[in-house]
């Protein structure tokens, strides 16, 4: 993960420590900008504008976080870091659908949601956003392969089944819902499409 | 469609016609929108700038579309009628595939994918664009359901089987890598996205 090194001052590395000083201007500045991009939108979001809402020095922000895109990147690699562990349930059914879920209540968080769409809206414009926006996504679904692997690992679904792919299955219908095709995104979509994801991984769709 | 009330000018519904000079102003107009979104994105979506590109009155630009975002609604409504109609080969497997090449290759053209990406990006911070959106997508997921209710009633898929959810199952994944997951959308990726919605279809993920 990049964060550490772009949070961490590397003119004193020996400050950073957890809940330390360097943390906890981390977090403020990490939170201030997610109201910034929820309030605003990626395009008016200012460095000076978050300095002030997390009540941390102009200078400050400008040196560790350099630019708007550095700042949305290290958001996106605490939202990774801060990103709710797998079950394990030992059931694929329902591990597959633990995650639907909590995609679900995510996109559709008062925070959350809003927070996203700015990032992905961001994403659709700015490379640098992009690369840290697919790495969130990559932590997310490596996070939850183990789950599929565990499946694979029992004989419940086909040698050579691509776990990633599987968990990237199940998150596809619940972005599409929120960013294209505007159906809404409750529990009973969340349960649809891990229940399609775990279909078609046992058809063998996801081999290879 | 709302477009054809959007376009039509109100005042003198008999210049409408096919091909007359109304028709060919929507066409510059909504071009050089679509050249303007490509280039600067949605935030840089100027009126003022789109009437110069497509050499027509400023005038007629602001009196027959208001705003960037009744703009961007009626580029949604002309892309949807453009949408290239549904295959109909007899096969699910090969509509399924077909259906998918087509979006990936309209996402990942060097200037339809741009273009979705800011009209994405728009929606997520405009509730018009957002439902102009939406009726874009419900265009194209209603052209391709008849493959599926064909299936249906040859007896390939079960009975109640949701046509439209199994069409926006195709489309999810491959929009996923565009937006959120950043894996390449070749080829093998839309093939992969059609059978999976297939396996999930034939196994019942999709009734109701």
């Amino acid at each position: 993960m990049p964060t550490k090194g772009a949070s961490a001052d590397a003119a004193d590395p020996g400050t950073v420590r957890p809940g330390g000083r360097t943390a906890r201007v981390r977090a403020s500045v990490l939170r201030a900008a997610g109201d910034a991009l929820v309030e605003h939108g990626f395009h008016s979001l200012d460095l000076a504008d978050v300095a002030r809402r997390a009540e941390v020095g102009k200078t400050t922000v400008y040196r560790r976080w350099g630019t708007t895109t550095g700042l949305i990147a290290d958001l996106l690699a605490d939202m990774a870091e801060q990103s709710v562990p797998r079950t394990d349930s030992g059931s694929l059914t329902e591990d597959l659908r633990s995650n639907a879920r909590l995609v679900a209540a995510t996109l559709t968080d008062p925070r959350q949601g809003p927070l996203f769409k700015a990032v992905i809206a961001a994403a659709t414009c700015d490379e640098r956003t992009a690369r840290a926006l697919h790495r969130f996504c990559e932590t997310r679904i490596k996070e939850w392969a183990p789950c599929v692997e565990g499946a694979i690992a029992r004989g419940e679904l086909p040698a050579g089944t691509d776990a990633r792919e599987v968990i990237r299955a199940v998150s596809a219908p619940l972005y599409y819902r929120v960013l294209a095709g505007g159906d809404p995104l409750d529990e009973a979509a969340a349960d649809r499409a891990a229940a399609a994801a775990e279909s078609a991984a046992r058809a063998g769709a996801h081999i290879g």
